[in-house]
């Protein structure tokens, strides 16, 4: 049992909170029985670690409770972590039928949130550009409620995934405020993908003008609405 | 100006960081200029808090950043906050078309982003049973983005909430996984409110008990939403 922080593995794991380390290495953490469990059952798990006597089929460390506590992300931990593989970046193929595309979406929660709504309604794939906050951020994990080790995820040039999709039939579709259809009045198509902007800025110029067309959510005028409340109640409309 | 974070008033201030204290004051805190804005706006405002030269119509105290950073809640602070008055609990009336009500809801972000999409789906009004997180928590206000000062809101018990709504010809529904009818081939009523229940155990069978009927969002069996999504998906259907 590995009782001191200053550990040298307990330190490389400590790495796997900064971004960079998780891309060099190809490496993230999750935490908690559930996200453990969820990891197990997609075969992503790398290394368990515990403060109980449990010996997993994986590898496993066992660590005390100050080691733990390190560890953690959360206040009250759970008595079990994993490092699990990043999945591999797939080649994108576009032959489904439902896709979200995400612009710069910055706030962890929302992009665990819209990842949780998209497996639950069946969605082929989410689309995040660059930009966005790291998937592999602790609380895009959290929020994802898991849904991260079962849904299709693709980090890559929104522009580039755009001309792919057009090119397999799939009309692409931004969300706005202004100068867009109410959602409740067009009709639904067999292939679509939806765009869901910065939660300031919204959807930039550039990806705004390779939209086929723009949507929009009917709401009282000077409200607006979060936008994981957005992206899932547009991927529920067009069910 | 205020320099010392150990000025009596200030320490006052710092109090209302707990519930304890926002009760028993009836004052809460609000940080950043776009919340400042709405609660002056709804007329809410009892001091305005700020590190600027700026001189309000409300009262002003002028502070260094140093005292600022101390008060507020985020790590990059806004030059701005103020101390608000809480609502009276106004007598209830439930003479509208749509209500919502939360049922033990923990999570000061679902419950904040709920009372935005309530607002700009135009519901009559919010009901909250007495257990769920603080209404005047700082990350509920947050995640309102400054609905919270528009929004009626009533924290009651929900038993009685429910009886009142029966009285006044409202029809209530439960939100659940199973035995429950899907929203897309259930009709509209004129007069509707839902309860949503607590992010782990969902409603209470007392509650269920007293629904009028039963209600679910056909998703991927498996899979489940988090509580503000399934909210404001059922707020936006029945619209």
């Amino acid at each position: 049992m590995i009782t001191s922080t200053q550990n040298e593995t307990i330190k490389n794991i400590m790495k796997l909170k900064q971004k960079k380390y998780r891309d060099e290495l190809g490496l993230f953490l999750v935490e908690g029985y559930h996200l453990v469990e969820e990891a197990r059952k997609a075969k992503c798990v790398e290394t368990i670690i515990t403060t109980t006597s449990e010996i997993y089929e994986e590898k496993t460390i066992h660590v005390s409770s100050n080691v733990m506590e390190k560890l953690v992300f959360t206040k009250t931990p759970q008595p079990i972590m994993a490092i699990c593989y990043k999945k591999n970046q797939r080649d994108y193929f576009f032959e489904g039928k439902r896709y979200l595309l995400l612009d710069r979406v910055q706030d962890p929660g929302n992009v665990g949130t819209i990842l949780r709504s998209a497996l639950a309604f069946g969605y082929d794939a989410i689309i995040m550009s660059k930009d966005c906050v790291d998937l592999y951020n602790d609380k895009v994990i959290r929020s994802t409620q898991g849904a991260l080790f079962q849904m299709n995820v693709y980090i890559m040039d929104l522009k580039t995934a755009i001309d792919e999709l057009k090119k397999q039939g799939v009309q692409v579709y931004g969300t706005a405020l202004r100068h867009a259809h109410n959602i409740q009045s067009y009709q639904k198509q067999e292939k679509m993908a939806f765009v869901m902007g910065n939660e300031g800025q919204g959807i930039s110029e550039e990806i705004l003008d390779v939209c086929d067309d723009l949507l929009y959510i009917p709401i009282c005028s000077v409200e607006s609405l979060n936008v994981s409340i957005a992206a899932s109640i547009i991927m529920y409309h067009f069910l």
